[in-house]
């Protein structure tokens, strides 16, 4: 049998660490492993760096810039994209969905600080040094989190003309709480922990309207900040939009229970971008555990029907999520238990370690989280693609 | 006293290690450093994050982006440009001044062997697989051994359907010997290991042209290749053109023996962009300990005069240098001592460890070196930048 990995970066991006690339904790490479390196060993499997454009299903062939490859099994696995819920706010909000939004956004939130620093009117300088974060779901918690610690350790240190008691990071979430899905005794233990680390979290506050100054909630009122990241949810990815094959939840692929694409048993779709068992069911959490545990069942599926067997069904065996606030503070639902404060975030450390891919990755991530744990510092506060600011005069300059 | 820094960056960049980065062995954030971190403890220095665009001699004012900074003393130490000796190559050929260009020439280097990977045609492929580096000084005597070694430790295990002996790099050079100022014996030295390592070197091999597809020689010759770096020589940066002071050799500003520029004794020129001694004096090298001692010097010169004393004259005292070429080998000339080989290369080492800013820099750089080394692997193989393919349909996308 013979596979072929199609995607359109060279490497593999560990998600659940992007806040920490954005908070200028980890070097964005430390969070990634190229895709050949990783399949490496694998003789059977090729890799094509090529962006898919388009599926057709009655010709068995995908489409991508290069041309086009045959399959006799698809598997679809392309992840998500930010959900804006119909609103035109990509270009003025930040995103956090892979490496390249997290170097930007990093840039973006240094970026303030300096131009804050050079700031002469008090009222814009206030302003530059608030950061919204919109939604308040884990990667809401974990960036505002982190965030907070940047701007209490770090910042004032670096900025020391600035008077950092005017620096806010505001935490807007649309409903009542945060970390949906979280036992309510874990959701209060994270508000608590944010507070006290001085995020401002306001709840029942949908925003209407953003750009960028700022943003508009419902309700009419104005709140001006220097950065607002849009962390308020997922859609299934573009790629989902050219598949001829109806639509869930969030644009996500209707499958059936075996995960395949309605009448067409050759193909599969699993992960963010799949909604099993159609319309009428709840659509799993986008998270990778799902993910994983799907990959495996259609690995299976696969190699039972080259063996003449049926596809078995998808079952979620949920084993629990956990949140990372800051030093020493996470909350846990793993295994029937609610774990927070110290055990919890250790236990938080430990298993993104191993899940990281990579000896080589684990021991800088390992390097740099004793580091930043220990001298309160995040290393890695380099401008790298500044926006604001063109730089044509002094050096050696190539169009990017 | 006040003391300003102006930078367009808002970090250090330790040039010496950006061949590493550019070979996929470094993250490019662990041989930079922030300003703001360096200076922490600096009460009087003062950073902001600006590009410079002209100098008001008569006004004492450096002219910026954001307005004018006025000035008592003015250090002008803006280091140096890529020298294309007039032609016009800087968008056809890649370069290795900055982290920006280390980054962009690993994305190309790994990208061509990608597009190998996909080449029908054979000779197409092999060109793609060509390799040219422009220039035989210490620069592009490193970049070619380091490429080298990860095309015959690294790719090999990437691209196991490649024929991988097509696999080329050529090293030009316009004169009769690769690292010039270098005693004689060294140079064979740092010949032979290259040749040991497979690069072609070729003496008397002025590039008349360039572009995307490879090289022209003066000669007429024709070499196609996948990727050109043009590594020949450098000279004074933009920053440099808008001073209204006479120039020298490659732009650079001519300056007194105190460093000062002529009739302006309040204004000092340093490192690579300075010509020290005028149009008859020869000037120096452009290298790091030149601009360190120079640093060291206007500092003492400038408070001498503070105390009414008059500045020192500069003397270079030359300790020496050292060239890597690949693992266990380099030369060095140091303290009058011509060594090569593992004792050599453990010296480069330590040196480069040593005077690389930042403890977790160090801690980070040596992983890597020890990962490397163990292994023959070269960790950060991410193609971040891609320019030749365009990323359109699945996913998330914003312009950068």
């Amino acid at each position: 049998m013979d596979v072929t990995i199609l995607d359109r970066h060279n490497y593999h991006t560990f998600v659940p660490l992007l806040y920490q690339v954005a908070t200028a904790g980890l070097e964005p490479e430390e969070i990634a492993q190229p895709i050949r390196r990783i399949l490496r060993d694998v003789p059977n499997v090729r890799f094509r760096l090529d962006t898919v454009t388009g599926v057709d299903l009655d010709r068995r062939a995908v489409i991508t810039d290069a041309g086009e490859v045959r399959y006799d099994y698809l598997v679809l696995a392309a992840g998500s994209a930010t959900n804006y819920f119909g609103q035109d706010l990509a270009q003025v909000t930040s995103a956090l969905r892979d490496l390249d939004d997290a170097e930007r956004l990093r840039d973006q939130v240094l970026g303030t600080f300096e131009a804050a620093s050079a700031e002469e009117d008090h009222s814009r300088r206030r302003q530059l040094m608030t950061l919204i974060v919109v939604g308040g779901g884990p990667t809401g918690v974990e960036l505002a989190g982190a965030l907070a610690e940047l701007q209490r350790h770090v910042l004032p240190h670096d900025y020391p003309d600035l008077d950092l008691s005017c620096a806010r990071i505001l935490l807007l979430e649309a409903t009542d709480r945060i970390l949906p899905g979280m036992p309510k005794a874990l959701q209060d233990k994270a508000q608590a922990k944010l507070s006290e680390l001085g995020v401002e979290i306001r709840f029942g506050a949908p925003v209407a309207d953003a750009d960028a100054d700022g943003v508009t909630l419902r309700g009419g009122e104005r709140i001006a900040a220097g950065a607002v990241v849009w962390v308020a949810g997922m859609r299934a990815p573009p790629l989902a939009d050219v598949v001829p094959t109806p639509k869930g939840v969030g644009g996500r692929l209707v499958v059936e229970k075996t995960l395949q694409l309605p009448d067409r048993p050759g193909v599969y779709a699993i992960g963010d971008m799949a909604h099993v068992g159609g319309l009428n069911a709840q659509p799993h959490p986008m998270l990778a555990p799902v993910a994983i545990q799907q990959g495996n069942l259609v690995a299976e599926s696969i190699l039972r029907s080259l063996a003449g067997k049926r596809p078995k069904r998808f079952i979620y065996r949920d084993r629990g999520t956990m949140v990372t606030i800051g030093r020493n503070a996470a909350v846990a639902h793993i295994f029937g238990l609610r774990l927070s404060g110290f055990i919890a975030w250790l236990i938080w450390l430990t298993v993104h370690l191993v899940w990281l891919i990579g000896f080589r990755n684990r021991m800088l991530v390992l390097v740099n989280w004793a580091w930043n744990y220990l001298t309160y510092d995040r290393g890695v506060r380099l401008i790298r693609r500044a926006s604001s600011r063109q730089h044509v005069s002094n050096g050696d300059e190539e169009a990017p």
